[in-house]
């Protein structure tokens, strides 16, 4: 890779464009300036739409002698880097080790995006040298896609003649083992919540009080243990009505890009709770208890009995499930089910978008499988992820784009978790995927 | 309240003497050392007892003209402060407000062992000015109560020649309401450990492994959920062997100290999880999760499924259950209950101490009660404590002495909990016993 081109990766790694933290709100600021100004290089005209707080959305457009319109979506805000103590370098220093680059943000999605980009800036220059017509490309890049994308989800339809589009390109998301390529056939929604449980109104002695006293650490324990059976099926009446079960197709295609159950233990270090990774994945809803913290947990001990706990509970939808409907149903089911003494209430939530799943043998899938065997003989797979990018359900359904989903992750990234990172390799793809796409549009 | 002896309180309550805090032990040193100067000015020859890093223990003796020997137990360390967020006065700067002071450790125990020493002073002076003899007595006052004394439980048999005595007065416990005298017939005991949960090998994305992946939290949510049935009844096999039921009698005076039910909600903030106070805080041995902690808790969303999950559990037991076999059987259950494709270890354990229960009609509880009728016409009811000091247990066998256990704190002092408080009344009978019950002894 060029040195310039390093260079800038690791400039635009360094900003701590962390969304969910609104300390942060200066840095995610300086991120979209920092695109804004990358862009207009490339002969965009660009401009930051800011609402309610929230990390400016960078619009840009670059106008084009052909008819078809492209519309480019990324997000440059990432995950908090926490806990940072099992980093191995600095979470915001990027470290280039084995050709690969460890950062927070490295794949997740500054990397991708940013390798994206320079796959337009080198189509870009090639049809200038050849002196050839481009289509329209528009982008909508957005710093709060980690946190659910509420402020550009809320401004869409304000922005539809500005990002109205024949296809959309995303790259955010994974290829199949071995950088073979995939198209994303469909994703997951996603909604999540804050659950907090109350019992006494301090914490208690354990010993002068305990026997006697509702303890809302163990209360919690209890009733989020009342979410799921002792196999993992979720048990919250209404939750699971509508679902919209796949095709025949779609179940043999997303099997095909699945690891095998050994790879997937090797991966993760320990068993798969299914032993049918495809359905679970990509075909079925979670609900994810993404933390709990309730009363002691440092050195030695306190014998309290904690007067508070709080939970992060997330789910993940299919086709078929309203966010709203599913979280109502969740909610409705810890309500219910709340320890005798104690009060469950729930002081934050994002209402998230619902899932979607896409025909396989659409013309903008058929045309992006020709160009990823060009760029691959082993050709693409299909995949139903079982990530979300809420956003995309919505931008799909303001701007007409037909989504064509293809990225350039592997599951040894480490997205989400400390010491992420991104191979060099993998930077290479999404530029070339960039560029080849956009001349076969 | 002289002067001089508010300002020695405040001296003391200012050292941060948290045991549990391996970075506190400077200053769990200083007040050893504090304490040291105080009593060596009331007479007594005192010697510091340093093991294994722990805090010092304070051993003095005065020797006195009589053949009795009288052991003062106490503790000069306290819990930690935290939630600090809670405290409406800093934790460790004394504030004085409608005769009460607050401050981590006001009343638990440095607060009430002061006041105690400051009533063994004023009798020592009395004593002196009528030139009368006095018993010899002895202090045992160390600084790891909290933490289950592990350095003074092991060094005990050692000092059996300096801490033997005929009765040990212990001044840690509270009062029945509006501050009617109360007599400790029973304390039950305790120990603890840490449980720590792991399913994958690192933070996994929500969406990306959501379904196929064991989650840590939940998992630690279910495992803690086995513990106890809907009712609250302890379901760990062999946990309950060997419990010694009390006697009708032992009830009925039980019954008597106890709150109502009206009472007990008012404290606490809510209802009890059951009607009978007496027994559940009394006769009944607890497993408790003193906290729980998994994954994000920060503001926002973070979807991950935690890799690790930690809770602190604790018990009370009751006479019948020895400590080890009660950790045990509790350790052996959470192994038993595992969930699939996570592990469970336990990086850390306190065996404490067991439960015991005194026959309420030997001589000195007679004494003893004929002295409280002195301070209060009410007269003393008999308590069976559920809170624990273990190292009683263990100083009763080594010394030889017959406990006797009255103490001044009320329910409303938020031991253990933010703004902890002791009111200078409270003080005032502290102060008040240890002198007459050493006129009596």
């Amino acid at each position: 890779m060029e040195a310039k081109v390093l260079n800038r990766y690791f400039e635009l790694l360094r900003l701590e464009s962390v969304s969910s933290d609104p300390a942060k709100l200066k840095e995610c600021t300086q991120t979209a300036m920092w695109l804004k100004a990358l862009v207009e290089e490339m002969g965009f005209t660009a401009q930051l739409e800011t609402r309610d707080f929230a990390p400016p959305v960078l619009l840009a457009e670059r106008k084009g002698e052909n008819p078809a319109t492209v519309l480019v979506y990324g997000h440059y805000d990432v995950q908090p880097a926490d806990p940072l103590e099992e980093w191995k370098t600095p979470p915001f220093e990027p470290t280039l080790k084995d050709n690969r680059v460890y950062c927070r943000g490295a794949q997740d999605d500054k990397g991708q995006l940013f390798a994206f980009l320079t796959g337009v800036g080198d189509y870009l220059d090639r049809q200038s040298v050849k002196n050839l017509p481009t289509p329209t490309i528009r982008l909508c890049l957005e710093g709060q896609e980690e946190s659910g994308s509420p402020a550009l989800i809320k401004m869409a339809p304000e922005l539809r003649k500005r990002i109205s589009a024949d296809v959309m390109l995303v790259c955010d998301t994974a290829a199949a083992a071995d950088l073979r390529p995939a198209i994303v056939a469909g994703l997951r929604g996603v909604c999540h919540f804050t659950v907090k449980l109350t019992g006494a109104n301090r914490d208690l002695h354990s010993g002068e009080y305990g026997g006697a006293a509702p303890n809302a650490a163990l209360g919690m324990a209890r009733l989020l243990s009342t979410l799921h059976d002792e196999r993992g099926e979720i048990q919250v009446a209404g939750f699971m009505d509508g679902i919209e079960a796949p095709g025949a197709e779609e179940k043999r295609l997303a099997q095909e890009s699945m690891p095998s159950p050994e790879e997937f233990a090797r991966d993760i270090g320990t068993e798969a709770t299914t032993g049918n990774l495809a359905e679970a994945l990509g075909f079925k809803p979670t609900i994810e208890v993404n933390g709990i913290h309730s009363g002691y947990g440092g050195a030695g001990s306190k014998t309290v009995i904690p007067a508070v706990a709080i939970a992060k509970i997330s789910m993940r939808l299919v086709p078929g499930q309203h966010p709203r409907r599913a979280l109502d149903c969740v909610k409705r089911h810890l309500e219910e089910h709340c320890p005798q003494g104690m009060k469950v209430e729930f002081p934050e939530e994002a209402e998230g978008a619902g899932g979607f799943r896409l025909p396989v043998d659409s013309p903008v899938f058929r045309l992006a499988a020709e160009v990823l065997k060009e760029m691959d003989p082993r050709g693409a797979v299909f995949q139903w992820d079982g990530a979300s990018i809420p956003v995309v359900s919505v931008l799909k359904e303001v701007s007409g784009a037909a989504p064509l989903i293809v990225g350039w992750g592997q599951a040894g990234d480490r997205i989400h978790s400390p010491n992420e990172s991104y191979g060099l390799d993998q930077f290479g793809k999404a530029r070339e995927w960039a560029r080849r796409i956009l001349e076969n549009v």
